[in-house]
């Protein structure tokens, strides 16, 4: 950040060095992508600037943690846990929200969903505390739940972390689901890791 | 942006949706990387979203063009014009804002500046009287001025910019000057295209 802050000194930005230094904080923009942001918002003030800061100044004043499954939304709970459209006998258990959004954009879940925020990991030193799990297992005990879909990610915290609530979840009366490997859809085979193809090959089924 | 609105139509983010959009219209951003940046955001309200809405409404309520040289700052005339330790002897011709930013970034130049505003381009339809060269001109006229640098881009519309400008110039009691073309500091030849490698071979010097 040394050339960051050089220039800042040098060109006496004022109030676009605040800006520059914030932007850069954002994944996907660093120190340089930082400053072609903040100069091209400052060319579209009214298209861009004001609205984008009205709009991070209405997430952050009205954003909320759903207190059922931790999703966040404008309303508690949240638009999901409350659709009157939603199947309520399936939770879809993810990581986090980012895996939620992309679960949604899956035509053909109309299910429920559980964040846990995070996954076991020994080495951040994360235990089963530390995630939303208790949560799951009183939801999960309700009559209305039948299945629990787990949708950790393939990695091997995602799994372990699979394993830990499948345990939990061996005494209520729900059938525990996982989300199948193999070669992704479009993909090529030339380009797969062998665990993937390997996993791929295990789940074959007739054609 | 089909899928965009799909996935905002289906979560009903509320605040979140209009956040997303506007943080893809961000250059360096896109559908995707927005929506994990607004995520991250969310997740940082008062470390990062909070101060990034301050700043950019304060950005947008008070950065002005420079009446001098048209760069972009909190006060007018601007920091560099109004600044006491600048060489008032030279004046650097940028095409625009980030140029002139580069610039700065350069340590050892302390004159001043002009930003253009673009570069003559007969495709895009961009004339003498859309670029702020009259401005340029009244400025060189001044006993103070000694040098006038061409910093436009080493693109053909630059380029043609700069021979433009030298010829609006050339009553002027001024040195007109232009940038070096050569090899890069630390460029492999290898990578070079031919123009570069050719101005740098009819520019050589005595080692």
């Amino acid at each position: 950040m040394e050339v960051g802050r050089e220039f800042t000194r040098e060109v006496g930005l004022g109030g676009i060095e605040a800006l520059i230094q914030l932007l850069a904080k954002v994944p996907g923009l660093g120190p340089r992508s930082a400053r072609r942001a903040a100069l091209h918002m400052l060319k579209r003030r009214e298209s861009l600037m004001e609205p984008l800061a009205r709009a991070l100044r209405e997430a952050a004043d009205n954003v909320k943690t759903c207190s059922v499954c931790n999703n966040i939304d404008t309303v508690d709970p949240c638009t999901i846990c409350a659709g009157t459209k939603r199947d309520r006998s399936q939770i879809c258990v993810v990581e986090d929200i980012g895996d939620l959004w992309a679960m949604e954009r899956v035509v053909g879940f109309r299910g429920l969903y559980h964040v846990l925020g995070g996954t076991l990991s020994a080495l951040d030193g994360i235990g089963p505390e530390d995630l939303n799990v208790g949560g799951l297992v009183e939801r999960a005990a309700s009559e209305e739940v039948k299945e629990v879909i787990l949708a950790t990610n393939a990695t091997v915290d995602g799994q372990t972390t699979a394993h830990y609530i499948a345990d939990r979840l061996k005494d209520a009366n729900v059938i525990i689901s996982g989300l199948a490997h193999g070669v992704p859809v479009g993909g090529e085979l030339d380009y797969l890791d062998e665990g993937t193809l390997s996993a791929a090959l295990k789940a074959r089924k007739p054609v």
